[in-house]
């Protein structure tokens, strides 16, 4: 693509680093910026640059948060024994949103995955893992999505707490194998939080 | 959707502003560069606010350009008696991909469109029948896409220019109607240049 303008040019092409934005995209995207008013642009700009500056992730379940501990973590009413291990913030708003889980969650912030370079020592693994032998959790539910590195994740920290007293469940599988967590839709996803089965169960079924 | 954090809800609020990104997509793009280096959002940041503030139009098309005339308008090898008028810079980079047009343009920055309030004063119309009447002009290509928008922009246009001695001409139908020019194949648009009818006669098979 040949631009008549370097602005437009570098526009553009910082656009189209976004994951599923192409250049096409983005320059339609940019015109679109150009024909509405100044403002626009200033505060989309200001935005996303103080969210990526200024963001914080919750001191327990890692989760986004503005404060030192999430609204959920701070919640006396919520069970604390009962942790929910997800991959990110969209998990936890997909299952705040079937209104069926009253425990706390922990986000790992991704998944194990070999080929994009993610390992364990990335994620938030050691945390979960200290808090299940400090002997204050009751149950952990794995609520990743059932892709192989999904199923990696989960059988990687299995490993490190299978020896605890804990019950280990996840999710049961109403939702398609390879399906992303956050589409399912509620009653579905509400569903497979209250018919948990036992982590070893589900990993021989599989 | 409800988020954990106000940074988050402002800046997929922001993103999600642009025309076919929904929330869900926005918190993604928003996620996705959460994970990436602070230079890239800054970098991203900056490139669209200098964008929207430091962009210039060519005095003579209108097309976008960093300097007072367009590389185009400012090409003595090209035919400044011929122009060839578009809707935005999209087609004009469509259009120069082919290599088989070696007039101008003229930008007109949109389409007639009283349903999203474009009137033709909104538009860089005046400056074209202008430049028509001063007499400079041999020839003008009506290379709009063909909807109704189009052929009504095309036929306002047509209408103060028609008593003029010049040839008024339309890019061949080789596109199928209704289609965005910037998405036809380079040998298409190409040979619709060449093979441009007689405006009257493009509108009466219409
Ligand atoms: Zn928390
Ligand atoms: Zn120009």
């Amino acid at each position: 693509m040949e631009f008549s303008s370097k602005l437009i040019e570098k526009a553009v092409n910082e656009m189209s680093q976004l994951p599923g934005i192409g250049k096409r995209t983005a320059l339609r995207l940019v015109l679109h910026l150009l024909k509405q008013p100044k403002d626009q642009t200033v505060f989309l700009s200001q935005a996303l640059v103080a969210m990526r500056q200024d963001i914080k992730y919750c001191g327990s379940c890692h989760n986004i948060s503005d404060s030192i501990l999430c609204e959920i973590c701070a919640n006396n009413n919520r069970n604390h024994q009962l942790i929910c291990v997800v991959e990110d913030i969209r998990d936890v708003m997909a299952i705040e949103n079937t209104g069926q889980f009253r425990g706390i969650y922990h986000v790992l912030g991704g998944k194990i995955s070999p080929i994009d370079g993610v390992g364990p020592s990335q994620l938030n693994i050691n945390s979960l893992v200290e808090k299940v032998k400090s002997g204050t959790v009751q149950e952990i539910i794995f609520a990743l999505s059932s892709t192989m590195e999904g199923d990696t994740t989960n059988f990687y920290i299995y490993k490190q707490i299978a020896e605890s007293e804990i019950i280990i469940s996840t999710i049961a599988r109403g939702i398609s194998v390879g399906d992303e967590l956050e589409y399912a839709d509620e009653v579905t996803l509400g569903r497979s939080i209250l018919q948990r089965i036992p982590f070893e169960k589900g990993f021989k079924n599989n």
